[in-house]
Order: C-alpha cells, then sequence, then structure tokens
C-alpha cells in the first residue's frame, strides 16, 4: 500500500488507448468547416438577447429542468415538455444515452462513415462499437444492418439523418424496419432537420425505443450548447436519473429561449442556407474534377480527382477552411465544405476551381 | 428478434434502482438553501459583461479549451494552464473523473455526510460506493479510512475541503497521509475555497494521484455552470479523451473571465460573506435550542433540539427557505442555512428565534 501505483494504470484501459481528440485551430478567413450558421443575429434581437442575459440571476443555479426553453421548444414540435430533455449540446446526450443504457461492453452500432462522437463516446465509456459501411450510394445496407443487429445484440443503435458527413437521409422505410426489429434503443439524431425538414417524430407514440435528438447548433446557436432529445416517458424517466441536475446554464437557456421566440429570424437565414447549398452544388458540378453528393444538410461532400489532401491545402492556403478526410478509408479524398454566406461561397468556388486544376 | 423487449429492461441495473433526483422548487421570499451567493453584480460590471455577451460568436462553436479562461485562472492560483480544466460546473468534472478512472463495479470511496453527487454520480455510472461516517467533530477518522482504502481497493476517493454539509475543514495531516497512502487518485474538492482560504495546492507537484476540484458557484455564478480541476499533466491528457470537446459554452467563458478579471468585485463580496457567516453563528449560539456547528464556508450547518422538520416547515412558513437533512440518519434534526445578505440573515435569525420555541 505504501507504494504509489503509475497514475497512467490507474485509467481505464479502454480510456489508455483511446487517442486525445483535437480540435484542430487552423487559423482562416473563411470558416466553413464546423457546419455553423455563418450569418450572425440582427441587431434587434441582439438587443433582446442583452436585455434577457441582464435579467438572468447568474448567482442561482439555473432551472434544473429548464421549463421555459422547454416549454417553447414543446410548441415548436407538438411533444410534451416531459417527453423531451436538455442537454449541454447533443454530445451530452450521446453521453447521457450511452451511460443509461450501456453497460461494460455492451455493444453500440452505427453505420460508416457517419458522425464521430458516436464511436468516440461509446469507446470512453468502454462500450464496443460496432460499424456498417454504407453502400457505394451512401445508402443503409439493410440487411446486413439487421443481421448485425440480430448477431450483436447491440444495446444502441445511433442512425444520423440526414447522415453527416455524407450529407443524404437514409431511406425512410429501412429506418422504421430497422425500429421495428430492433429490440433495442434506436437513436435518430435528427442535427440537421432545419435544413431536410424530413422527422421520425410522428413514430415517436409507436415506438417506445426511439429516441430523437435534435440540436440548435447548426442554425446559429453552436456557442451556446443546446441539444435536446424526445423519447417516451419512460426513457425519459431513466435518462433523467442520470443527467446531471444543473447541465444546462441558466444564459443559454435565456438565449436560447429568446432566439426560438424570435424564430422568423433564424428562419430566414435558413432558407438563404438551404437556397446557397443548392447554387454551391450547382457550381461544384460545373467543375471538372470534383464530384459533389446530394445534401439535404447545410454543408456538402464532394470528392476530388486529385489528392484530397492537397485541394484542401491549397483552399487553407487561400484563407479557406473545409474539413479533410484523408484518413477515414470510406472517404478518400472527399472533402466537405460548409455552406458560407454568399460571399464566401463565392470566395469558395472560385478558388476551388483552380485548386483542382 | 421480432417481439421487442420492455424497455426498462434495457437500463442498466445500476440505474434502474436509482432514485431519480430531484431538485426542490418550493417558492420562497429568502433562498438560503443552495450555497448561493446573495449579492448581485454591481452595475459598472455588468455593463462590461453585456458587452462581452455581444462580442461571443454565438453561432460559431465555442472554444474547445477555454485558452483565455483558463489563462485568467492560471494567472490567479499559479498553476500552468496544462494542467487546468473546465468543467460544465465540478458535477461534470466529478463525472468525468469517474468515467476516465472507474470501471464497471470498481469502488469510489468518501466520508458521510458529505456532497451528495459524489455517490450519486458514481451509482449512475454502476461503480460501488463505500463510505465512512465523520466522528462526532465532524472529523475525518483517518485508521478506519486508511483501512478502507486498504480492504476495499477504491479506484477514486473524494474529500470536500472544507466539507459539504458540515462546514468544517478536515485535518490537513490527515488528508496528507491519505494522498501519500491511498494507491488512487484522491479527488479534494475545494468548493468553498474562498471561504476557508486553505488549499492542497502546494501538493500538487509532490502528489501525482492529486485532483483539486474549485468552482464558480459558491462565488457568484452558479448559474453559468463553471467548475474547474487542476492536476498532473499525466491525469490532465487521459481526462482530456474523455471530456466531450465542446463542454464549456461560450456564453458562460466569456462572462466568468470578465468577473474573474474584475475580481475585487466579487472579493468584496466573499468578504462580506465571511463576515455575515461569523455574525450568523453568534447570533444562532444565542438561540436556546439550537447547536451552530463551525463553519469556512458559506454556510452553516445547525442542530436544533425541536424536530428539525418541524423547524424547516416553519421557516418555509415565513417565506425563508434553508436546507433539511430529516432523512439522513447522520444528519438528524440539523438544517442547513446559506449566508445571505446582511437583512436576509436578520430575518432568518428573527423567524428561527421564534420557530425552536
Amino acid at each position: 500500500m505504501s507504494k504509489l501505483p503509475n497514475i497512467i494504470n490507474l485509467v481505464k484501459k479502454d480510456v489508455r488507448e483511446l487517442k486525445p481528440y483535437q480540435v484542430e485551430n487552423i487559423p482562416c478567413r473563411v470558416k466553413l468547416d464546423a457546419m455553423e450558421n455563418p450569418y450572425h443575429l440582427p441587431e434587434s434581437l441582439m438587443m433582446k438577447i442583452l436585455e434577457g442575459v441582464k435579467r438572468v440571476e447568474i448567482n442561482r443555479y439555473p432551472d434544473s429542468i429548464a421549463s421555459r426553453l422547454k416549454g417553447i421548444i414543446s410548441s415548436d414540435v407538438n411533444v410534451p415538455i416531459d417527453n423531451i430533455i436538455i442537454g449541454n449540446g447533443s454530445d451530452e446526450l450521446i453521453q447521457l444515452i450511452l451511460n443509461t443504457f450501456g453497460e461494460n461492453g455492451d455493444r453500440v452500432l452505427f453505420p460508416t462513415p457517419t458522425f464521430s462522437m458516436y464511436g468516440i463516446i461509446s469507446k470512453s465509456l468502454s462500450l464496443k462499437t460496432e460499424v456498417i459501411p454504407l453502400d457505394e450510394n451512401w445508402e443503409l445496407p439493410l440487411d446486413k444492418f439487421l443481421h448485425k443487429i440480430e448477431k450483436n445484440k447491440p444495446k444502441v443503435i445511433f442512425i444520423s439523418f440526414p447522415n453527416n458527413p455524407t450529407g443524404n437521409s437514409f431511406d425512410r422505410e429501412s429506418i422504421i424496419k430497422i425500429l421495428q426489429k430492433a429490440p433495442c434503443i434506436v437513436v435518430i439524431d435528427e442535427a440537421y432537420y432545419d435544413f431536410s425538414r424530413k422527422t421520425f417524430l410522428p413514430y415517436l407514440k409507436e415506438y417506445k425505443n426511439l429516441i430523437i435528438l435534435r440540436t440548435l447548433s447548426k442554425i446559429g446557436m453552436a456557442g451556446l450548447r443546446v441539444g435536446y432529445l424526445m423519447a417516451d416517458n419512460e426513457i425519459c424517466r431513466e435518462l433523467n436519473k442520470v443527467r446531471l441536475p444543473y447541465n444546462s446554464n441558466a444564459v443559454s437557456q435565456e438565449i436560447a429561449s429568446i432566439i426560438l421566440e424570435n424564430r422568423v429570424e433564424i428562419q430566414k437565414q435558413i432558407e438563404a442556407i438551404i437556397s446557397e447549398r443548392e447554387r454551391l452544388i450547382d457550381g461544384l458540378k460545373g467543375i471538372k474534377g470534383i464530384k459533389p453528393f446530394p445534401s439535404e444538410t447545410n454543408f456538402i461532400l464532394f470528392k476530388t480527382v486529385k489528392d484530397g489532401k492537397e485541394v484542401f491545402s491549397r483552399l487553407a492556403n487561400s484563407g479557406i477552411l473545409v474539413r479533410n478526410f484523408g484518413s477515414d478509408s470510406y472517404l478518400k479524398d472527399c472533402l466537405r465544405v460548409t455552406v458560407g454566406t454568399h460571399e464566401e461561397n463565392n470566395e469558395f468556388l472560385d478558388v476551388i476551381q483552380k485548386s483542382v486544376v
């Protein structure tokens, strides 16, 4: 007992083997790497926000159940308050779901490529990850997926709908078959719902194993860290036991409430992003050496004939930051560009045209 | 595979057995239940905060490593930035530590009574909790504690210093012996450091198994959810693998930075709280039927000759909310009052005097 062990040996084996997750901070002029809304809030809304922040008693603990914010979301989505849980971003809700349902060694299933946090968080919680590669059209291979469910008995399945980073929404009927046949929790992550307008909300009552994830990050509030989930009462009751009582801070609750109460302002921005997305896809289609994939999100994945890493570097050298997936074998020579403002998209199209020559 | 299981059977056994954690929202006029700083920020500081909030690009993801806030804290405490991790409140850091070191069935040791979240979070993560009751002076029984360490081999030990809810700081030499002999992570939670001015920071280099927790919640920023920990590089590296990359939101980072840059303002409030605490203890000592315990925090635990629940109700009926520990066998007829403003404390003393008759 007197000899102290090496600290590293106290760390869980699964964590020891994890690589540190690095958020790259590459300086840039045009930031199109993180699916952020490129627009600022109108001045009038900012004034309302500042009045709201002034009212927040920051010396007091926040409302543990975020009543006001949940009330606003509840009216928007027509789901009762008790079926909604607010998280410190969707990331925290993914962790919450896994901490509630997943025990040491349990399996978590998702397609690949998809949102990297499903795998990263699972591994950090000592859960085993199982993946099914998407087909050449980025579609979910249903039979293989169902077979994997039967064989590996996952505790939790994650489906990003539409999928990040491919941009497409998987076939609805395939997902319904998964909901019907999977004897486990099925999380449908609708992070990009505002850009696809496709949802599994109507199925919430029918499928007790369904959890729908949403986030405010893609529509202009990434800095606030507000995500939410919707699920059956029974699921919410269990998740709320594991949820930290003050996981959502008072200022973010206030600002998000005010912005959602003035939804018309962000709705304009969302429509501008959708329209710019279509223009950007058309622009990319017209460039030789680039194949853009269809998108129902606020980003576009595209493949370059030329080495993707080189194209990424050329863009970066011009001050334009996109996301490079060089190290992912399913995404060889693929880059992901977030839809920016009209001017940013023009600049991007201009520079990429020269970069792929 | 076609028959769906009852959802509840998918939940981890340890979570199923947990009771939901309820934050009680009892309406009150004088809120003295939650160790909050009772003072508001001066108007001049609020203006700086609003200017700061206006500058935050809430459409962008926050700084993942909270460089500015960590820089300010680093100068304050004289600990390098790389040895500091910011959390969404200390709660999240407790969960982070347990998720990094604790595997299914590992043991977590702490004295009792202490901060309830050590036990609640441990259980939600399927870790076994071991407790050692404090002695009649709320002191840590060192031999029993060391024996328990040897026998049960905990992965993590939590020591609240000073201790919540008893208010005292345990003997420093006892804690040093624990640090020397425990072959595991020892977390010293200095949530009330600003009121005790006692710290284990000078031991951080010597004991590689030491993690020190601090929070901004008790000094006026409970609504922001900002906690931080300080530890050896190796521990920080592993914790950062499990930490969610955007766990600290941009607005809280901004506001906390501005308040800490104007520390003189909160320092005045802290000194007022300490001075009121002494006045409150003296006042309670003068009331027959009440035994206040010494405090190095911003709250006072006291025992009533009369049934504690009844005293609590009488206070509540007068609009004064304190914390009742009725259900805890170690805290029979004990109530905890947070130090309020001068006027709030006067009102509390006035009402409690009549309530214990």
